[in-house]
């Protein structure tokens, strides 16, 4: 959808369409820069431009001299920028890191939340981490300016992301630290996923729930509790009923009639947040990483149209509140190395494939496991079955799907060579440990064989290819609209995400 | 390096330096358009963000605690956007179909340049284009502002993207008709690469160079010739003496010392087109997309740090005429599916590993091609000298190149599994035509064997990924500075960018 909240606008920063209504030149604007009283911070994980073009592609049109792009409705806002990435130790970053970036303003050690890179490491583990502790720019705003401060995410809320907010840790996995630290925040909502080891990696701590309650948090752990929420609630914790993979919110394309979506808790959020001096919300799709990492390109187009329907709550606000509210858009870091493109389908794209997938590899892969604890001597052609009702895979049938003209490998049908290779991946899923972990590692990147070719087959006839399961170090862009919007045009490294937050709300 | 042509600048458009200088609440800033009076359209054949950021870490600092990017003269321009690519047929687009949206403002089929899509079409062969004739940028400058024409291109002036710019015609093939318009166009300056099929198809039409002179363009084939044009010469097209595959212009790679390069040619454009009534250049560095082709990240980045020279003779010129010129940056589409990231490195990256490769892959193809005419019973043994030497890969003894802690799949020593790969290549490269032609286009796209695998060990070896041998569908940044650039934020589709160009110089 269109959307222009550009009060006291520049001309650069307006849409094209109002821009050429003006003369271009006797053209004058005055610049007034507005300090937002709202704002809404969406970090999409793992999400660069290639996961938000491949949502627009599956909603858009693919016909002769028809093909568009779907619109996003971030795509609209006035201010467009560019991040770079990389960390103080990878071209490759982690979450951890680049969160840090974005709400703190320093490079950190990958896996490093909320500290300065002080001392030495080695490797992967932290060592030796020392210094000052810095505030993030939810904690600043809380103190400087007493404005409410919201955290959301769809995976678990002590995650990564969500935790560079509010925590200052040597390691990211020190998931009991961070939740005690999240207690500690002061911080008046949080909602989305579950916390993560609650109880502390041996599971001999105080269940952090208590303590959050201790430290004067209500806990609504049911949907009814949850929409109860408001204003008057005090400082509350809204925790999804319905949970996937490690205690996340489910995959969007998962999702039931009635569950909770991400959009419900930026609502929610609003709702608890609203008052006088403001909000801070920082929202976090945290599975289109997730999707990135399993190279599963249904899964992650559902979350960015998911994360779309999020900030469409945050538009709506906006369009009450035009000259007061900020939204900004972005992610952290690529996730997967996709790409819309790859060696078979050459030129062709077939989005209209994904169509057929009906459910996450995550989905899958329980499936598989239980028809595997029910049966352990399974067969391939057991599964085969589950697969096309998943996948719309078919196996030596003509499919209805394909279009005229189409070239095969762009159909649901499976050629003999994705036959054997699927065959080859089930006899690994079925293995308790891999033939060989180096080969496997290449091909299933960790992940359910079966379940990792599925996808790689469904998105390589669809046309979108993946280099890798882990993250990747390509630019990101940021979206912004209203109050400030303007200063986050251009190309910067994602610290200046921070810096130009500082400078929007006028802390320096 | 740093550079501000902000004249009349708004806030939102300077560098965060700069910007953060000024109180926020108080800024007020009065936003006056320039039109500019010189153009320079710098474009990038097949550069998205990925190439541009690959040429910045391969360009930066790979060390603990001081990870850091190169400084690409582009990047601090003081506008940014982004620009969609799918054109009229294909989400993974070609150059003639998006270089018309750039230059005309028009989406149409791959394949075709300069025409509107009338009528049917059917695969990719463009048949019935009917319809106007309608007029690219540069024509509608030259005929309705009297300013000068200069093209441009690494690879053949009558190539896709130059072609885009004066040609109008159903196929990007029919290269003899492009000369043919290039003759007629009356642009003023044309240099860098040959004419490609410049007696026609079946060699029988009267040579294109011979129409041109005709025409009045004075042809200068000569280092002396092409140094000696200026302002004076009248019409003139400036034609590499050094060339490579197809009458290019060599890869920056394997360029001697004193070869012409594209940054010569856009200086000699100056010199032949400075005039009272100004300028527009269009400059295309076409072997960016020729390198992503073939999934060559050296040849791919030494190109794009040849394109960032190039655009430092337009920002020198800038610096004399600040008030009165537009410098914008682009690619047209994405080429190889190229990542920063790929399976087996994970989150590492050790561009240092690219160093080794001396030569591109069309200089090791005629190496190969060579010793192979020499000795038709050439053994795999016979060429690992020569593939030590061009790509530093070495077989079974440990190199300097390692560092400590680096992980052994990032040295160039090859692995059981890597020599086997080659010596595979090797045989298929040694074959008239190939075992298995699907699993051949997979693996090779085409290309000689041995060398594009070649170059995928040493890319992996760096942690760089590639999807496809094709062109790819992500978006591509647009950077734009001077006089009018403002109007180059903002998220659009690639025919926004003729749009804007139209708008920032009054001939609406």
């Amino acid at each position: 959808m269109a959307l222009s909240l550009a009060t006291g606008a520049v001309l650069d920063s307006r849409p094209a369409s109002v821009v050429a209504a003006q003369p271009a030149a006797t053209a004058k604007a005055e610049v007034t820069e507005k300090t937002p009283k709202y704002i809404f911070m969406f970090i999409g994980d793992g999400m660069a431009a290639v996961q938000v073009n491949s949502a627009q592609i599956y909603g858009g049109t693919n016909k002769h001299n028809q093909m568009a792009l779907d619109k996003m409705n971030f795509q609209d806002f006035e201010a467009v920028g560019y991040q770079t990435t990389q960390d103080a130790t990878s071209f490759a970053p982690d979450s951890a890191s680049t969160a840090t970036s974005l709400s703190s303003g320093f490079k950190t050690w990958s896996g490093t939340i909320g500290l300065k890179p002080v001392g030495s490491k080695s490797g992967n583990k932290p060592e030796n981490v020392e210094g000052t502790i810095p505030k993030t720019i939810a904690e600043r705003l809380k103190a400087e300016k007493g404005m409410k401060i919201g955290i959301i995410s769809t995976v678990t809320i002590n995650h990564a992301t969500p935790a560079a907010y509010y925590a200052h840790v040597a390691s990211r996995n020190d998931y009991y630290d961070i939740a005690l630290q999240m207690a500690d925040s002061g911080f008046d909502f949080f909602g989305g996923g579950t916390i993560s080891q609650p109880t502390g990696k041996d599971k001999d701590q105080k269940d952090a729930y208590d303590v959050m309650k201790e430290k004067g948090y209500k806990i609504a752990k049911t949907k009814e509790d949850i929409l109860a929420l408001n204003s008057q609630s005090g400082k509350a914790y809204a925790v999804t009923p319905v949970t996937q993979d490690s205690g996340a919110m489910p995959y969007a394309i998962d999702n039931k009639d009635g569950d909770l979506t991400l959009a419900d808790f930026v609502k929610k959020g609003i709702d608890v947040l609203d008052n006088d001096k403001g909000f801070f919300m920082m929202a976090e799709s945290g599975k289109i990483d997730w999707a990135g990492h399993a190279n599963d390109a249904k899964a992650n187009i559902g979350d960015v149209i998911a994360f779309e329907e999020a900030i469409q709550v945050a538009i709506d606000f906006a369009a009450k509140h035009p000259e007061e509210t900020l939204i900004i858009v972005t992610g952290d870091h690529e996730t997967g190395g996709m790409t819309i493109g790859q060696a078979t389908t050459g030129y062709d794209t077939a989005f209209h494939i994904l169509e057929s997938q009906k459910i996450s590899y995550v989905a899958f892969d329980a499936l598989i496991n239980k028809m595997k604890a029910d049966n352990p001597s399974l067969k391939f052609d057991d599964v085969m079955p589950v697969i096309t009702e998943s996948f719309g895979l078919v196996n030596k049938t003509k499919n209805d799907i394909s279009r005229p003209g189409e070239p095969s490998y762009m159909t649901l049908e499976l050629s003999d060579r994705e036959v054997a290779k699927l065959k080859k991946a089930f006899m690994e899923t079925m293995k308790d440990k891999p033939t060989d972990s180096e080969e496997n590692d290449l091909l299933y990147g960790g992940y359910n064989p079966l379940s990792v070719t599925l996808t790689h087959i469904l998105n390589n006839k669809a046309g979108i290819g993946w280099t890798s399961y882990s993250h990747t170090g390509v630019p990101v862009p940021v979206y912004a609209t209203g109050a400030g919007a303007e200063l986050f045009n251009g190309a910067y490294e994602n610290t200046a995400v921070y810096d130009k937050l500082v400078k929007a709300t006028n802390i320096n």
